[in-house]
């Protein structure tokens, strides 16, 4: 009968670790011919990291030992804990209670950790990882094994491989830090069931993804597996679509399949980063190479336009009625004549990335032409490949292997993976211009004194008018609103307005105001504001009117945008901008961010929407850029407020008018968790 | 020097063919040991069969030898057609003059064709592919060898497996007439490059999806991929939008990555259809499984609601603390374990399918686990299997493919590959109730006559007087529009109609009215009326002017609808359905299908908009099925109409009523092409 501590014993031994191994277990004198030690107190050797596999109820007084004896580090293998339910938690917490601040822990539930470049296998997997560049972190052991197996036949190299498991100490942000700062670690896939410290990932993340690209693969996009998600690990996975925002935020690369996460893990670990979005693809075979092409342009990439040199050479090499990329050797093609066309590309210096594709023809020497291709390895441009089929191309993917040119079962995928990795490559070197926008000229003080005196009032809610000061304190401009309280009042300052002028109910307790009779537009003279008053007062309920306010009526020329923001548990305050008016809901054209906003930030979120092509025509989308970033300095600076609307906001003569707003506040006691 | 004839004598002498085989070539007297005759006259015995692999120059004359020796048949596999340009062209002429009427021709340019269950390979490929019930139809020949060496390790099996070249004869749609109905074929997967003749093939289509699915991957998707297929098969693809629209319309199931088509035929071969959306997951890989969730509720399908009588006898077998769907076995998972649990779900009524997944893990045995799956292998239930990883599951792999189980590499793929098939069987059993509607009310004449009207004053366009009567004639409301010449007449249509009114420059010339200046909306008097009467009348040319339309003004409650059609190249008619108004191409929220519309057809255009949401809160969306159903007779019983636009539509108590209309004709050379 096998044992998880036996497999753990066995891997640590024969993956030819530098360090010394101490087996501990009260029960035996030797383990694998080790001495082994009754309890950790007894080694009398400082001790870098411990390896717990023992039943989960032993687990706390065996970290209690750790700390006693001055172990620094561990890694809980052992299940049993949170997933368990009541007793599983308290188990947890008694973990916790003896090793904060002294001993930090990986896991539990977790299949372990490897690092192949010093022969340090603390897993119960079977095998050990290659040496390698990426750093691959899961939270499903099973995700672990199956890329382990994978990997080993595929010849990719990891800078380590850990299955991070519950997380009640070492958590993403750490591990992110961690092979962000590792020499040794070029990239990193993540599999994630649940985010935890969503805030602390997100900066780690950032900081990583300037220099390293993260690739991540998220469980629970769907209601139904965020359930299983939640028995599996025992936490909680969020909203999805406000997830994608924050990882974009983070410039992390967000895949949707496991062929993705492994096909990465292919990419990264044998090629360089591409430089540029022009693939040149080489094939014998017309019809993959076509459908791998609407792979590359539907992810962003593009085909090369081969320069003339290139289709001189290849002319000369090739029939004319050829297609010239992708480069077509038809089907009798010889594998001098692949390396050949794949040398010329090489010298192309418009050319990014090539992929070579072979489908097994009656002509073809899959492993021969394989053969031909290891001396463009590590050219200036990265070389992918895919030998389709199975059997008769077995010995030429194995040689592509063992020259670390990534080989795709399917060429579509290499495409894909290539165009993925070029936007962002695209993106991080946008990044660097990128200045988090100061506004000095923002009143933060009105702000905090409006909210206060709601608060003092037992209110949540802002009322239209405070929202547009608010507004009005970070610069964003609101149409002009005077509160009245009688008819004549409101004829008044529609003459100083000028018509024609709206009337709306100006009430603290109602929320749609349009639906309950509230809204008068398009006034043109004082009898119709008068009428329009007295209509208002009618319609509304006594104890919910307050009075109107009296706006000047402003054209919006069809386009009413909005912009919002709420707080999302996990990730805090989202914005969100798309079209806006009373069909806000109707027709759904909208994009989120996750404040702060660069400029970049900004115009990509506008860029996200369908009316975006309309304010490009029209508008200064400058501008705009600029509202959303004030918008993101207000959110930000001020917590209390937890929904804020905009809506509609309108262009007018290139200035963006908020001209309704709404602001709901944080109810005190989440502010204080907040806080 | 192997020669692509060489390699067809080979592989027609060594599949055990039932038939005879005569190798004709003037230069040898005997080819492989068998006797070789100088000219196919010679022969003087009933050929079914000829099999042409000589150079494109000789194969005109060829075909006419074959025609004088009565074959019926003939397979050009030889290349040098029109993908070489004017020379090419003609000799495909030559062909046709000799061969039409008398001989059929697959190819050219092709691999060539495979029947396994009679042991014909007349392909120039590498081996034979196994018998089996998937017939594989491409444009590629890459795509064809590249799927049958994979299928001989999948242990994927064909009822036929064709290359179907350039089609300058036997085309799609006689491949599919011929597949559907042969008795061994139970599926048909295509690699399409072009469509050919649209029309035949989707007709076609039509019938065959009613009893057997047609899974298709069409290559050019995008722009650029468009053109290396124009270069492949010199032959054009359609725009792709509309192409997907017109697969819907003839149920086939469009898959866009070659991965999936050939996870389809690996599907399709080895396991019926799905009855029912419930996937039942059974896993040692809690993460893997969570993430084939996620795949399977985006296509559609659904984890199965496992009955209890299930659950409790999953509760005797495992940990209580596990997720009940996914069923997860928990890393230590036995051989017996995993069978046990497989062998319960398979007598859970509810579930529709299921899907083993397996990583390797420590104490895992993946060889003796795919074992044990043998006897589940054809219960009520299809089942699948993801045996994850590379070197440590082959063997059990092998052990699947024998079994006629699926394997996936991803268990994402599998999850998504019964979902869309289920979708396909969903859709084949509602397409048994829909019936095409027949309207006996509408006025065929009274559009004929409009038409020709217009065709008599040379006009292609239509003005909106003349649009309306003939969407009158269909039954479709219009709004009451009268024509009047000057402004006394339109205040006392304006009285007859009732105030608020809309005036409108009446024109044959002006398509875009409203920026012309020439509509007036909301006239709420006489006053008004002569006003904007003289307002359209001055803002508009003279020579533009043919008087103003007075109509009635209507409330659209803010929701305007667009219904238009227009005719593709390839596919005729097609019929848009969105939000309309002017913001049309701003928000962009629409949906195309081909006519004639069923109710559920119409049902589905409408429920692919954003709007619909909206729709089917406020109006009684049979209504509005009726009137698409009424535009789609409309635009199918007269093809001289090009273009149809209603924009907008909008519904009034429940009746939808145009209030602006604009047709535009076919000139005459393309109605003439039509016919």
């Amino acid at each position: 009968m096998k044992s998880v501590g036996r497999t753990l014993m066995n891997n640590l031994l024969t993956a030819s670790f530098c360090g010394t191994i101490f087996p501990v277990n009260p029960k035996h004198r030797k383990v694998c011919g080790c001495q082994c030690y009754p309890l950790i107190g007894a080694i009398r050797q400082k001790i870098d990291l411990a390896i717990i596999a023992t039943p989960a109820k032993t687990v706390p007084a065996i970290i209690a030992e750790c700390v006693e004896a001055k172990v620094s580090s561990a890694i809980i293998i052992s299940a049993g804990f949170r997933e368990e339910g009541a007793e599983g938690i308290e188990r947890e917490e008694q973990i916790l209670f003896h090793s904060r601040g002294r001993l930090r822990v990986v896991g539990p539930n977790c299949l372990g950790i490897m690092r192949p470049s010093v022969g340090l296998n603390a897993t119960f997997a079977r095998g050990m990882a290659l040496p390698g560049r990426v750093a691959f972190i899961s939270q499903s052991g099973a995700m672990c094994t199956a890329m382990l197996d994978w990997s080993l036949r595929e010849k990719i190299g990891f800078s380590a491989f850990v299955s991070i498991g519950s997380m009640i100490d070492v958590g993403w942000a750490e591990m992110l830090e961690y092979f962000g700062r590792d020499p040794e670690t070029e990239s990193i896939l993540i599999y994630m069931e649940s985010i935890g410290d969503a805030n602390a990932f997100l900066q780690a993340a950032k900081q990583v993804t300037r220099t390293k690209p993260i690739i991540l693969l998220k469980a629970g996009r769907s209601a139904q597996s965020a359930q299983a998600a939640i028995s599996h690990t025992g936490s909680l996975a969020g909203n999805d679509e406000v997830f994608s925002t924050a990882m974009q935020s983070a410039h992390i690369l967000r895949v949707d399949t496991i062929s993705e996460l492994f096909h990465m893990a292919d990419y990264l670990a044998k090629q360089p980063l591409p430089q540029g979005s022009n693939l040149t693809m080489i094939s014998n075979a017309g019809g993959p190479s076509v459908i791998a092409t609407d792979a590359l342009v539907e992810m962003g990439g593009s085909l090369t336009s081969l320069e003339a040199k290139t289709t001189r050479a290849l002319d000369r090499l090739l029939s004319p009625h050829r297609s010239h990329n992708p480069v077509d050797l038809l089907g009798d093609a010889s594998a001098e004549k692949f390396e050949k066309a794949i040398q010329i590309a090489t010298m192309d210096d418009k050319s990014d990335g090539i992929l070579a594709i072979l489908a097994p023809q009656d002509m073809t020497d899959p492993t021969e032409t394989a053969q031909r291709l290891q001396p463009y390895r590590l050219t200036r441009q990265p070389i992918m490949a895919s030998w389709m089929g199975a059997g008769t191309v077995e010995k030429g993917r194995e040689r592509l292997n063992q020259y670390q040119i990534p080989q795709f079962e399917f060429p579509d995928m290499a495409a894909r993976v290539f165009a993925m990795l070029w936007k962002y490559v695209e993106a991080r070197s946008e990044r660097k211009q990128d200045k988090m926008p100061q506004f000095r000229d923002v009143l933060f003080a009105v702000v905090e004194r409006i909210i206060a005196q709601a608060r003092e009032e037992k209110r949540t809610i802002l009322d239209e008018y405070e929202s547009k000061k608010i507004l009005e304190a970070y610069g964003i401009k609101a149409v002009r609103t005077e509160i009245v309280e009688n008819a004549s009042a409101a004829v008044k300052h529609a003459r100083k307005i000028g018509f024609p002028v709206v009337l709306k109910v100006y009430s603290r307790t109602i929320s749609h105001k349009n639906k309950a009779g509230g809204v008068k537009l398009d006034l043109r003279d004082e009898s119709s504001v008068i009428e329009a008053f007295e209509a208002i007062q009618k319609a509304v309920d006594a104890k919910h009117f307050s009075g109107v306010t009296v706006q000047p009526m402003v054209d919006s020329g069809g386009i009413e945008l909005i912009c919002g923001s709420t707080t999302d548990e996990q990730f805090g305050p989202v914005i969100m901008f798309g079209f806006g008016g009373s069909l806000v809901e109707v027709i759904n054209d909208r994009a989120l961010a996750l404040p702060p906003l660069s400029r970049n930030a900004a115009r990509r979120l506008i860029e996200k929407t369908k009316i975006y092509q309309a304010l490009s025509n029209k508008t200064d989308l400058k501008r705009l850029e600029k509202v959303l970033m004030r918008f993101s300095s207000l959110i930000l600076a001020h917590p209390s407020i937890k929904e804020l609307d905009i809506n509609p906001l309108v262009a007018v003569k290139n200035h963006f008018i908020a001209l309704d707003a709404r602001i709901v506040l944080q109810d005190d006691l989440s502010i204080s968790l907040r806080k």
